[in-house]
């Protein structure tokens, strides 16, 4: 057996489950200079922004308990994802109405991190496996945590 | 032979092709009281907007050319698409940035009876059949013109 | 102008809404004979049921309000489809928890046409135009009312 | 009650069924010059042909029977579907496999046109309501039969 | 080159193929009492249970064939799915109809493990990579193998 | 913390980003017999070949720029795939028009394999993390490299 199968097979189940919100952002930084914007945003650095239907899949991973043949208690994965994420994110204009981005450019890359950081400490980093953010049809970022951050 | 499939078999055939657009906007109306605002469009309405990936499928009909074997010329029909209605909304705050909503509420009715109105002078009535916009994962319009307004 | 778009161009805007169920079903008729059962409705009538997950879609349609720029109230809409179908039908056995079923089959057309008929009194004749029923990915079922019926 | 729910409103349920098939095509005609048809097809007319996964959707329409709560007998359809269409496009290059069209553009308006004079005298004009032909993601064509051919 | 590199770059082609089934379950477990069953279970307790369209996506990973270009023999995969799955669970009530969940609660986590420890022996634990589970849109669980149960 | 999650913590984003071709191909090989071919690859091996809708899923991996916030230059990944794959798949015969597979079968395993030997070098080993092909809406093949390939 390779390394990469000793390493998959752990035993776990890995439960993934789908949220979404909906929100306006604007790809810009102070940054950087105003030609340098729509060189590297293009349209998405238009001045009043645009938005998404974001979907948010958060996977958790964990050994199935033998009485209830559940890896994770749901309704404490919703509380959670519902009381730090959706309520934050759901329906606001991200670069103006959550202080996350006020400093930050509100990429998918930047709100999967940032989705990761608030839900880590809810959820447990041994618990939390991953955050994949799909932000059109085409596109989607998914991020696993940093293990130097983590230490 | 019923009324329904007399009306129905013209021996056209329905074309519809799917369009994409990503957009911020707010619900609210000056006309309303701020009361009356969040009771009829609740989170829709918070003052920055937030967002969506709007599809519009746009369906058009006609005869089928006997040479080519088609029912529109599909370059004409994208070339319309593009230039009324994706380079109008896409990547932009319909609120803020676009004169077709300056004044009237950019609810997916209103939307879709919009891009009808921006499209039926270019591909003629005769050949639009149906405009639908779906907003979110659960919710679309569809808007088939009227024929009041036509005459 | 033909007399398909003649009736089509009502000026109305038709808005579609996707809920869900998960519900249990069998299809057995007492007024069948087993083998007639069995050959009818083939692994569909085991005994102890299977299941689906449910797609409903519901379309209403009407003029837009001028203020408001929406064809109905949604949350109108939502409460009654939550209040009248899906608290009826979500998670049960629909031949043996829900007394639509105790004497009719739980085809995906019995369900259509019991959907409508539950619907059509709260939402009014004049607003709810169809009935949509997804059973699984490949089958779905359309119910427009009935015009006798309804006289 | 307008004219439109007084034809809409039937009583039918109206059943959809997705079938698929993938077959090879090439949008050329000999009738057409060269230019013509590169001009006309685009890509489409390249010699080799290139090929899609169509999905066929067959609409059929009938009051439903009081005792198996059924608008039509399935596996009546589906061999229908089979034997008629699928044994006969699928995995086919269809201009050079199929007499369809070897004198026809095999364009998405008259594969679903032919799907429709293939499938009427076997499910029955009553029945058969509408085809459908998904011919990709963002592409697709209805066709509802044509009253002047079936007289 | 990281650690994860190395180890994810084997070499193998991943083939994943999608089946479907439909089945009714139930969750609850005879080793709670009434009230922890519905804190732990909710809606899912009801006791003539309820019913998904389940997803089943086996990926079996190995070398690519020179000869073939294939990496397994797709019929194979597809009987072995078939013969020991689908004609196991497809249009059954999980809990009643079949010896796996008689004492077991049929929860995503355990049909998941469940099919792993039928399918293991067929395909051989070089070639079985994953099962995917998904029970509704919004949710899906994966399993990858017990390195400590496979030794 | 498990070995599997010291490995996948790394740190870095995962870009997935989805493009679409419509090709033709056969499953056949010279060096097998009729015989052979028509087992293996059953109606695949139609002389005149048969065509899908590929989607091709590119998923990129790197560290977060801290001033744009992106972990690759967009446009570059776009213009490396349109210009090296998409320019020399979409609408052709994969068989008869492209030399990549005048002498290989164009399996999904190989087509797959093939996408990453024409992406690497442009993109580069370190970015380059998994090329996905769905080839039908029930299969898909994914791949990640040949770390001995790559030494």
């Amino acid at each position: 057996m390779g390394s990469r199968e000793a390493i998959q097979r752990d035993g776990k189940v890995y439960l993934s489950r789908r949220y979404k919100f909906a929100a306006a952002h604007r790809l810009y930084s102070d940054k950087l200079s105003q030609e340098e914007n729509e060189r590297v945003f293009g349209k998405c650095a238009n001045p009043q922004g645009h938005g998404h239907n974001y979907e948010l899949v958060v996977t958790v991973a964990g050994p199935v308990d033998s009485l209830t043949g559940m890896c994770i208690d749901l309704s404490r994965l919703d509380d959670a994802v519902k009381g730090y994420i959706l309520d934050r994110y759901d329906h606001r204009h991200l670069n103006l109405d959550v202080e996350d981005f006020l400093e930050t450019v509100p990429t998918g890359e930047n709100i999967a991190r940032q989705i990761w950081s608030l839900l880590e400490p809810v959820l447990g980093g041994e618990r939390l496996y991953r955050i994949k953010l799909v932000e059109t049809r085409d596109n989607y970022f998914e991020y696993y945590g940093d293990h130097e951050a983590s230490i």
